[in-house]
């Protein structure tokens, strides 16, 4: 769906997300999220009553739905899919953006849990769903590749732990090293958990 | 050193530090920072001509020195020390925190990073300072601990990300969950690393 073909609603909330992973929520204006989804004024107080904190939550559940989502669709393009396969398909996408960018932008579910955890309850509620959502798919597909529940859902923590660091200090550097590190030195062990491999 | 026998400047810095972990870098304003630290009116223009900029620059530095001297202070207290035991011990610094005071707060140059990378040029670069800074001694340590040097540098790069992308997943879950598991699951491979231990 291109942007055009979205509503105005949906493309507020893809704006917000988009200008929270640059700015941090804070930094986010109500303004210029209505000003970059080109949405008609006045709709923001139609579409979000509760503000800018129903704003941020949704753009945050958006992320949650969208980085689960994309989950599916890595694996539906590799043969023989393994965890560590699965991990480097994962921070591809941010190297990917990258190197079609020149530039990193962040995850708003760490922008939103960095600035807000301890002010917005709800946000930082949102947050832990979003990771959560976001988490599910990832072990449900170790599962499915021979690594066994508990251990899938604890592997699933660490490869997005390790993938939202790496993301932190590829922005900070401006240079991917620190992805493309965590996703070379995790695959052999993320592999060696999948025992029972088909 | 307690915090009255600091001077005006440090205590601005530390509580800098201490109200980015907890609301960001946009959120944390400088007559906040004067008031926390209980520095004399004024004395921030004296001290910090640039400004917020620079506050929170040094804000970050500050951090990173201190995460780096915290490396050496974990190894003194192991009779046998092994990579996955030093980085058990940096995620414990988090968790005892969050058993200590019920909240965790985050880590200041992850917030620097979120909210300044895309923004402020001289932030984003204090940030990456601070993360080399950090990377620096766990790499000479686990060269110590029989890690050859290159892998060294990756394995520091993998614990850093690991771990910040678990606090982000803690503060949002409000639970040490994140933070417990990506130490029980790295600690074996960080430890097989060390092939030529003593």
């Amino acid at each position: 769906m291109t942007t055009s073909e979205r509503g105005p609603r949906e493309r507020m909330v893809f704006s917000a997300a988009q200008l929270i992973r640059r700015d941090g929520v804070t930094a986010t204006g109500l303004r210029e999220v209505v000003s970059d989804a080109e949405a008609p004024r006045g709709s923001l107080q139609h579409y979000f009553p509760g503000g800018k904190e129903q704003l941020v939550n949704e753009a945050v559940e958006w992320a949650g739905r969208y980085a689960a989502d994309r989950i599916a669709r890595f694996l539906s393009t590799m043969s023989r899919p393994t965890p560590g396969k699965l991990f480097a398909a994962m921070v591809r996408q941010w190297t990917d953006e990258f190197k079609a960018t020149g530039d990193l932008k962040g995850c708003p579910v760490a922008a939103a849990t960095v600035d807000c955890a301890d002010t917005v309850e709800s946000t930082r509620a949102a947050s832990a769903a979003a990771f959560a959502c976001w988490r599910r798919p990832i072990a449900r597909e170790l599962t499915a590749m021979g690594v066994p529940p508990r251990k899938a859902d604890a592997l699933a923590t660490l490869m997005i732990s390790s993938l939202e660091g790496a993301i932190l200090m590829s922005r900070a550097e401006q240079n991917v090293r620190p992805l493309t590190t965590v996703a070379r030195e995790l695959a052999p062990y993320l592999d060696s958990c999948a025992t029972q491999e088909a």
